[in-house]
């Protein structure tokens, strides 16, 4: 038998993508061969899936003019947060908003959602409604209506929103796109979300940081905002593929050219590092651009463009900074440090 | 502070419900003020959910002549499914079907699923690999494709499935439908899959059943098949309300009589009992009514109907029986026993 770590998360996921897309297959030669499956009983004019597996958001077919997303994600008590650490109003607002990301990162906006939660006996209904409270607000600030769900009874706490959302036909930006010669750029800056953790996790703090720096690192930890109007103005013809920041930009670059089939070239020195993460970085003892690479939970977007339909800012003001360029696919994924030696990009958050 | 149990698994999604009504009403507010939620960006044409919480799914804008369904569950090891006990693809076809099932409850048919997995680092890849298959080819067998998920680490394994689904607009069988007077019917046979449960937890087993019986219940635990063809039908202008049976008619007459404001009148000696039922029922000396009643997972649809509208039969050569009649709300959900004494309807499976 084989255990999890020994294929890790993204073995066990292209593992998962390959049985997704034979089924699809089969499906879709079922389909096509008049061989209706067993109650299916379909309408004329549905169509499979424009891009299912291996995306921030599945394309599915929608109204006239437009795609259907779908996307689902789960936080896990332990794993992604820590119950005493964090409101239940945030850790609500947190598991809408990680799945409006992921619809921001497809170019789309979102809609619907449906929650699942998984709760243990010992909950206090006053905490539940806390955090009910706070995924309805965050659903309000996006435009998401929250249509039911389930509630069942579990051993730890967990909660998992499934979210729908809709794009323009031909507007999708899939993490498929990117091509040698183009720009590698970011929204945002990268590692706050880290930083945040790490203040949160150190019992002791940083006595020397000031506590404004400290407030907002924790903020952008707790309540990462999605970025739906910069994901809507790179949809309209700038990214040629897009993916949202969650396990750090060693991770996901890697997801992004693993798709695309090319490879990437970041330099350090052009990381978007903010002065509240030098600051806590320097209090903490930590390298910047290690949280800035590995971290994760930015919720920033990284996409690729051709250079010259980059601008330098986005809807709200938002800054783009350009952080390295497509490669082909054979020189890898190398980071650039500040001393000009290049190195293989190191890896970021995995799950298993 | 309230614990869990003193509001009850009805109290709890009563509230959940309450407050996602609140934020659907500013939601709806704010669209109408022309205050459009910051980051919605929405196109023109998009309009709130048609029928939302309280269902089997949600019914939301579709493509012309459509709508969308949503649905969401999730099964958690140990309180869904003991994992020593059930094979992993069993268990992965099951985590589809009665998702498809809450479809098939809307009168619907099932299109696309997204499935998140909650993965202990222990577990074997061989086992996640037979799950994923068993998920998979039931979708095959409904027409379902599965585009894509999430796979997270946690410490107890939980699988969600996500599921879109269609519906002509106008078909949609909601819960809120039942009128005095009307019927109440079932499909299929009830308790066959509470009996199987009974059989597969008592290490005694009953020596005296029937291996093939046992073969037979154990299957019907094991491997619901959820009524779309069934449910089609019962959309085509029979059924006024609908709900597919999983926590057991005790409790999801509840639900239903509770959505439509009225009361229910059963009898007991109309509810369809397979004779494998009652046969298992013998053995292990319970009562084959109260299996019916509170066994729940036979993912069979209960439905409300007037009487001139029942057919015997539905797709397939399925049976229907009607088991009772919708009364006034103030009458309460009562049971006719077989002695001809009536009771107030037990309660059923509750989470909490």
């Amino acid at each position: 038998m084989t255990g999890l770590r020994q294929i890790g998360e993204f073995g066990l996921i292209e593992l998962i993508r390959q049985l997704e897309e034979e089924a699809s297959y089969r499906l879709e030669m079922a389909r096509l061969g008049g061989r209706a499956p067993q109650g299916r009983l379909r309408a004329a004019g549905l169509s499979g899936a424009v891009m299912g597996i291996g995306d921030d958001a599945a394309v599915l077919p929608g109204r006239p003019g437009f795609h259907t997303l779908l996307t689902v994600d789960t936080l896990v008590e332990g794993v992604h947060f820590l119950r005493p650490k964090i409101s239940p109003a945030d850790l609500g607002a947190r598991a809408l908003a990680v799945n409006v990301s992921d619809i921001a990162a497809m170019g789309g906006y979102p809609t619907f959602a449906v929650v699942s939660l998984a709760i243990p006996e010992s909950l206090e209904v006053e905490w539940l409604e806390e955090l009910y409270r706070g995924l309805l607000a965050e659903g309000t600030t996006w435009g998401v209506q929250v249509v039911g769900g389930d509630t069942v009874r579990a051993g730890e706490f967990s909660l998992t929103v499934a979210l729908l959302g809709e794009v323009e036909e031909g507007r999708a930006v899939l993490r498929r796109g990117a091509r040698p010669g183009e720009r590698i750029a970011v929204t945002g800056t990268l590692g706050d979300s880290a930083a945040g953790l790490e203040l949160l996790l150190r019992e002791s703090g940083a006595p020397a940081l000031d506590p404004e720096v400290r407030a907002r690192l924790l903020a952008r930890h707790f309540t990462p905002r999605p970025r739906v109007p910069e994901g809507r103005d790179l949809g309209a013809g700038i990214a040629t593929a897009m993916i949202d920041v969650s396990d750090g930009i060693a991770t996901d670059l890697r997801h992004l050219c693993s798709e695309s089939g090319v490879g990437a070239r970041i330099y350090a020195d052009r990381l978007p590092l903010s002065p509240d993460l030098r600051a806590a970085a320097a209090a903490l003892g930590l390298d910047p651009v290690s949280l800035a690479l590995s971290g994760g939970e930015d919720y920033e977007l990284l996409f690729t463009a051709p250079e010259e339909k980059l601008r330098p800012t986005l809807a709200g003001g938002t800054p783009v900074t350009v952080i390295g360029e497509v490669v082909e696919a054979d020189r890898g994924l190398s980071l650039v440090r500040e001393d000009g030696r290049s190195t293989p990009l190191p890896h970021g958050y995995r799950h298993f």
